[in-house]
């Protein structure tokens, strides 16, 4: 082999050395905390499944296009999940027995999908998902925007860096059918308009509810839904399910105190053929980044897939490790000295026995200290420069005279200080 | 959609439900509390990978044979990764000249093989990968041999269960070329045949040497070597640096008391055309299941496959996670009460508001406390049967007599007794 392998990572994916990877630890620390705290359960599945299962979900030729996919030995055609939702749904059905509902669950799967890079978007990430299963009223949607809200603010972040954006879908079809006043086949075609309505220019956006038969005054009634409240917008159709959901839900948001991080806004209406009752989008409020960050909603019987009849609602969010990060570093949320405990280095001298120093590192390491000896021979200043670029934060020194004397020397790499003590002495500052 | 999807995973792949992702955790977080107390670094890499690095590695066909692997539309050839060495590899060599030596590197990766499933072998598994970079000397082999003593320690396994079998691949060319007393060329087709010594009936492996130029006498002499100690053994070329590798090493062994767990063994040899130095077997001592769970050993510069004339040498091993559960199941060591810890479930009345409950279990949630409202309006006793069945241990009730009086109930649901106390009473009790 003359010819040199590259060093980089495939394209949209991405090496965690342990600088990033303490980065990582501490940002999936954050959730599991929050989320276990809170009576989640944590659960994976496999890398690979069936690409039927994203197909049943999102179509032939979304899946085929947004997954990598590939025969096997046996024929069958396997895709790199692309997300995790098939996944948790071919779970839940394949248990449905003998699950105790509702179940409180997340995960927080690595996942490929097939697209062009840019920033917030690579082919290989990871995603928290959250979700509730079997519970159908909005007790469940608060629980899981709560959720949301929580690991947020764990980061550190306030109202001022992002907002939770919420909607109803049965409120959405409803408002639209009272609007529009017409059947319920023209009220969908013009739900598939609005859902449209940033991605066209105004003038063909008008014209396309004009040819639906809406007028003026109608095409600006939805205009104002806009600009409307939670209590403004649901008194245009007071009777609506969705309407009683939204208002239980910004009540309960209110009465907890969460109510300063949400808003009600019309435009959030997410996939038109898979959500059905509440649903969220979490916006980043820093102006260079203006934009929904995540979200997720209620969905209904994903798991009719797998078992016929069988009705298990559900209600969730998936959230990007990127999308994420990238918030987190904008608002500058990141600790700077994460992972930066005690950590000590043991150097090493050519007149100690060198069991001398394992048995030093051995007793260190039983007491909880994160410890090493210095491997190798190189001079006590090499070996001091070694354990200041790796992060110790104190060495221990046993030449031969501290040996013969019982102690050790302990330098802390902050102070410069060094002390003589015994070890047990040495143990007990260190733990504090 | 009339036909409906299969619910099982796929061939070789394990869904993780909350019980076994608990388990998973319990697992994983025995061996990053041992290597981080260690410091040991863990780093992490891509799922898919160039399949070139695995063919410079282990040779085309077995790259392409034992992977996943596929073409993207740019017409790249991925693999799935099935194993991390060349990934770990790639990223070494991709910041040699930042990263500080030695490294002493973890991982703890997913990986699919594409393989015939049996015990202990599945299609998708996840491996512990433990590394030192960077350090030529015996002083790293001992280290990373004691981080797998360490973990199977920290798991509850003692010197019963679980054996180091060690042996040095220098050491083993260089005894086999002063017993066969040859040229280079043909000590290396004896090691080949002594390589598959226990694949072959004897009749063929005496005549395949035999065929080599060897006697009887000799071939009696290769059998001995597989009884000898370590002192025995390296008497026959007390000059060979394997020699003195393996003196060192189990000098050091002793003298640490870890030597109860570790053996010389001439039969480990382990790739041929891979190792260089320490190579070593931990096996399972259980008398039904009597086999090498995983092994690891010396391996001269692997990054040269990425970067000229680089000479980095590395010394490691890989665990997989079915074997060693299978270990922990055999032996008895996996703890029944896993993820038991206190887990309060806040029941639901109709006659006390809603976000009286939210904020009760708020309080509890900012206490650290394990806890949920009850989801949903199911009876009293619907309510308690779904604590029980979903692992709380205890309940905090609230009725309108409670709400009235500003205390709560609390019922211990392993021993049914029930007290009335404030909330911060509970919380008192709830955190010892």
């Amino acid at each position: 082999m003359s010819e040199k392998l590259s060093t980089q990572p495939y394209k949209g994916t991405r090496d965690f050395y342990p600088q990033d990877m303490r980065l990582r630890n501490w940002f999936f620390g954050v959730i599991r905390n929050v989320l276990e705290t809170s009576a989640f359960d944590e659960y994976n599945g496999p890398m690979l499944e069936s690409l039927d299962i994203y197909a049943a979900k999102s179509g032939e030729e979304i899946a085929n296009k947004q997954t990598y996919n590939f025969l096997d030995r046996a024929d069958r055609r396997l895709a790199i999940r692309p997300e995790m939702t098939p996944t948790v749904a071919r779970m839940v059905a394949g248990k449905m027995g003998e699950l105790t509902f509702p179940l409180k669950w997340f995960s927080i799967p690595n996942m490929y999908r097939y697209e062009a890079t840019q920033r917030g978007r690579l082919r290989e990430f990871w995603q928290l998902n959250v979700d509730i299963f079997g519970c159908d009223t909005y007790e469940a949607d608060l629980e899981v925007i709560e959720s949301a809200i929580r690991i947020m603010t764990a980061y550190g972040a306030d109202e001022s860096m992002f907002t939770v954006r919420i909607n109803n879908r049965r409120f959405f079809n409803d408002v639209i059918a009272v609007i529009a006043n017409t059947d319920a086949d023209t009220a969908k075609k013009v739900s598939k308009v609005i859902d449209r309505k940033n991605k066209v220019p105004r003038e063909s956006y008008e014209r396309d509810l004009i040819d639906l038969g809406l007028d003026e005054e109608q095409i600006e009634r939805i205009d104002e839904l806009y600009k409307m409240n939670v209590t403004e917008a649901t008194a245009l159709c007071p009777d609506s399910q969705g309407s009683q959901e939204l208002r239980d839900l910004f009540d309960a948001l209110e009465k907890t105190g969460l109510a300063k991080y949400c808003v009600f806004d019309f435009g959030i209406i997410r996939g038109l053929d898979y959500y059905t009752g509440t649903v969220f989008e979490v916006f980043d409020n820093a102006p260079e980044n203006n934009r929904a960050m995540f979200g997720g909603g209620r969905y209904d019987n994903l798991v009719g897939l797998f078992v016929k009849n069988a009705k298990i609602s559900g209600v969730g969010y998936g959230m990007g490790d990127v999308t994420l990060e990238n918030f987190l570093y904008t608002h500058n949320l990141v600790p700077e000295t994460l992972g930066a405990g005690v950590k000590v280095l043991v150097t090493r001298f050519g007149d100690v026995p060198y069991e001398h120093y394992l048995n030093t590192v051995d007793t260190l390491r039983r007491a909880g200290i994160v410890s090493s000896v210095y491997l190798g021979t190189k001079k006590f200043g090499k070996q001091i420069d070694f354990a200041v670029k790796e992060g110790y934060t104190h060495v221990i020194i046993i030449g031969g005279d501290e040996l013969a004397r019982g102690i050790v020397k302990m330098k802390d790499l902050s102070t410069r200080e060094e002390r003589e003590l015994t070890l047990d002495e040495a143990i007990e500052i260190l733990k504090k």
